[in-house]
């Protein structure tokens, strides 16, 4: 192996696309470089148009995609200071389910002369979270008919996914349908870009697109959903699949000449930004927990077995690292209620003592709440105000804080709201535990791992040793593991992994003394998570007032 | 009936006391003036000593109640402008269970040679609580016995009353109270000190004293308790009974003295503040509920009949008007919910806006809940964040909020927690009416009568008609009625109340739509309320793992 050789990875997220350039031998990341996508997420209106988008619309413009390999790529690879000539792989990965309907030559259907102002013809976005109908009813047909595929996605399959969004396109503009060609996932179109050939990952072909022991939904199955959407895996989804790690083809002229790069070297089939993360922490192990910690929480394991593990979002054959299977699981909103918790319930003068201290709110919170013996707020809380993903499966859910007195301060709810993830947390690491899927080390990637006390936390409530990934670029460094080995410089995955992979080991371990006492915070936990999110609607009734509320208002009220 | 003739009521509350001059014929306030109590509260440590009380104590010093009687009498009258001679009577009001220790002549201990450095020889207000510990002793003990007493307060006393406080000075400074000769209520005390003689009033004797059917608790109750306790009523508590409304006995020299009033003038029978509100309501039938909203709700009822209320504070003969039946409920926290979530949990913004807006916090917070659909919020609160006193009479519950998701914003919790409080007082209304005492009006009184939307609410949750007090002075203009019956200016209270009384009545009555859209909220309140407050112990558990957790703080601590 030569020191001089260098792989490039790519991290296409919500908002932005991050290049990192790394070295082959030991992953030392040596440059990096961002772009902002130039029409971010397209929410409110298509791009030079006045005609407003539907609620919970989320599009996105492919080409913003293409800017990051003309913008990010040259830019890292400068900062790098390195001479391209030695850069022997580019690898990618993506947010998903995020969908690009296009022709059979992979060009994008907003691209196509007359359709730039139909919204089916740009990208769904994965948050674009409008085909909950659809999917509702593709799970309760799954479930009438006794699908073998839907336990494999813990019995129910997302708004998100493949097949909700196809079918919505399907239903609500059937022409812009049938102009679609190819119903790609944006892991897959980018490599598409690159090296001119469409290879579908077997990752999200897996996660998102229901492929599983190699067959998709029948078309008896979709033809029940609708009349005439019965050939969508044939006509529209189906695509030889490529493993991780493997080379989905050599870089095009075009494209080396968008990234600076050399023509011809190795393009990696696609990847998504959590599952290629579980690499950049050494962690593809059976047994290693990856979570990737941000506004929501992914967690990505390995197994050599195959187990039903109820709540997960899903088991797939090759879905993190090829040969093992891949099990995914998450919690909907982890880092997203600490910052509505900070931005919305938190006094003046707490803003006042933070910038006194130099300190974000956060930051803030933080040594207060570390101030506090555990239990001492006298609280629990629920944390589910994006809803349950694992192992509840229910987005009608929602949050709760139960224990307040007129002594209870903002330290204290904050504290609450950060204990109540970690036991989200165990809750889903016994479920896999309880169907045969030991969790054995807990890996953290993702902006929370910086918060030391939420770290221990989660180390003394999952009385599991905590590692830390020891980079700020996960995905794109999990990117370049694969670029490398695409380009041959690593027989597999996990080979690359040991030596450009980096994670700091056991950062945080279980005290006994505290693991014990909350115990006794968990059973509470656990009878308020059985109480609300199994035996009671409460929470789902609440929704249905609100929703309710909402319609009387626009029908005139009932008064206030 | 003359114009000449003026009543003074004078209103002895937990920070000061306010004298009105009212004029007899038609219940004008004509001048008003309040005392601050020279040394407040005392929970530090005694008057001229370092040495600390223990937590939970509460005390006060008598002479500042004379205070009172020697300005604030003396300065109302000088501002209406009136000849003092034309003063026919004065009555007071006061907090209560407020309990003085005295010699036979009414001497407070406290300023008995040599006791002044001894914290049991002071005054035990109202909120003292430390002395729980007896009241569940006096509980367990009623129970294990039957006491045909304990239903007429809803199956518990208070450690705020009059046995507990009593119980905890024999157990604790024998010696004080070997000395003591008299345990009076701080409502008889300053009687005692205007006209020479100590009548005890049958409404804190009721409620607070455990006075029904002629009878208190016997010696072998009270000797069972604790040996050498059973005299306690013979040797300090009993005393011959006189009725609201009744002369106690004519002014002294000395208090004519340090009031400015002339001699000989009728002095009435000692009251509490919450029940003297009353008549200045206009609200002593049968069937009329007097809510005084403030930090808490005491809720007040007159009926003919004798009924057992589950969870009510006490059903007292002649307790609010001689010859009716008083009903008495409460809820722990309302107001001081509200003040707690203003101060500790809005934004800095909102600060800003209601600075903007020249309103104040809960103004602001109250214009943007009135914007609000019924329900729009999702959310659900329950409002015992002091714990319950009626219905539940459980102080270990605590504070609820469910349904938050990543949108709610602190209007929509404001909200929550006003509807809340008013589904609580349904629960109160609705379990009088089930017991066989119908509400057929609600009577608001204090400060949260200002607050329209969250009157509105309450006449829309409970079906009820609201009417508000007429009088910023509700318990001094009460007090005033009182002096007037006295002074023989009316037959009775109820025929003074209808002259002297001021109430706007039906000023917020029920809308049948928004009843019915509060129905789907009260349902799913009371099924909370239910679970957590009769079906789990998820709160009580909750505050003994917190107070577990402050004694491991004190003892070093399991870490954080």
């Amino acid at each position: 192996m030569d020191g001089q050789q260098y792989a490039v990875g790519v991290d296409f997220g919500t908002l932005s696309g991050r290049a990192v350039v790394v070295r082959v031998a030991d992953g030392a990341e040596l440059g990096i470089a961002t772009h902002e996508y130039a029409h971010g997420v397209v929410e409110e209106r298509l791009p030079g148009s006045d005609l407003p988008l539907p609620p919970e619309w989320a599009l996105q413009v492919p080409d913003d995609y293409r800017d990051v390999l003309r913008h990010a790529v040259p830019a890292a690879v400068a900062a790098a200071g390195i001479d391209p000539a030695d850069v022997v792989g580019i690898a990618t990965d993506f947010t998903a389910c995020t969908m690009v309907p296009t022709l059979g030559d992979g060009t994008p259907l907003c691209e196509v002369d007359g359709l730039a102002d139909r919204p089916h013809a740009y990208v769904k976005l994965w948050k674009h979270h409008a085909a909950q109908g659809q999917a509702d009813r593709i799970n309760q047909l799954a479930a009438d008919r006794g699908e073998a595929w839907l336990p494999r996605y813990g019995g129910l399959i997302s708004s998100e996914w493949e097949f909700a969004k196809g079918l919505q396109m399907f239903e609500e503009d059937r022409e812009v349908y049938d102009r679609m060609e190819r119903w790609v996932e944006a892991a897959d179109w980018i490599v598409w870009q690159l090296c001119g050939r469409y290879v579908r990952n077997a990752c999200t072909a897996g996660y998102k697109g229901i492929l599983q022991d190699g067959a998709y939904p029948t078309p008896e199955f979709l033809g029940a959903l609708a009349p005439g959407f019965g050939s969508f895996v044939t006509d529209k989804l189906d695509q030889p699949i490529g493993q991780l790690g493997d080379r989905a083809g050599g870089l095009t002229a075009e494209a080396a000449g968008w990234t600076g790069l050399p023509d011809g070297i190795a393009v990696a089939v696609g990847n998504v930004d959590a599952h290629v993360t579980a690499p950049a922490a050494q962690a593809v192990s059976p047994g290693q927990m990856v979570a990737i910690m941000g506004t929501s929480t992914c967690h990505v394991m390995n197994s050599d077995v195959l187990r039903e593990v109820p709540g997960m979002c899903g088991v797939v054959d090759g879905g993190i690292v090829a040969g093992s299977w891949g099990y995914e699981a998450g919690q909907s909103g982890v880092g997203d209620i600490f910052g509505w918790f900070a931005e919305s319930s938190v006094p003046a003068a707490y803003a006042v003592a933070a910038a006194g201290a130099d300190e974000s709110m956060h930051d803030h919170l933080t040594r207060l709440a570390a101030e506090q013996e555990i239990g001492e707020h006298g609280l629990l809380a629920l944390d589910w105000h994006s809803g349950n993903r694992s192992v509840l499966v229910d987005h009608e859910l929602s949050g709760l804080v139960v224990g307040q007195t007129l002594a209870t301060r903002p330290e204290h709810i904050y504290r609450a709201l950060l204990e109540a993830t970690a036991f989200g947390t165990r809750v889903i690491v016994e479920t896999f535990r309880d169907s045969g899927v030991p969790v054995e080390e807990f890996i953290v990637a993702g902006g929370l791992a910086k918060n030391a006390l939420l770290m221990q936390i989660y180390a003394d409530v999952t009385r599991l040793p905590l590692s830390i990934i020891d980079s700020d670029q996960g995905p794109a460094l999990g990117s370049a593991i694969h670029a490398a080995v695409a380009a041959g410089a690593y027989a597999d995955v996990p080979t690359a992994a040991k030596s450009m992979g980096k994670v700091r080991k056991s950062v945080y371990l279980p005290d006994e003394r505290r693991a014990a006492a909350y115990d006794a915070l968990f059973e509470e936990y656990l009878a308020l998570h059985d109480h609300f999110g199994r035996r009671t609607s409460t929470m789902r009734r609440l929704k249905a007032i609100r929703r309710a509320a909402v319609e009387r208002r626009i029908s005139g009220g009932a008064g206030r």
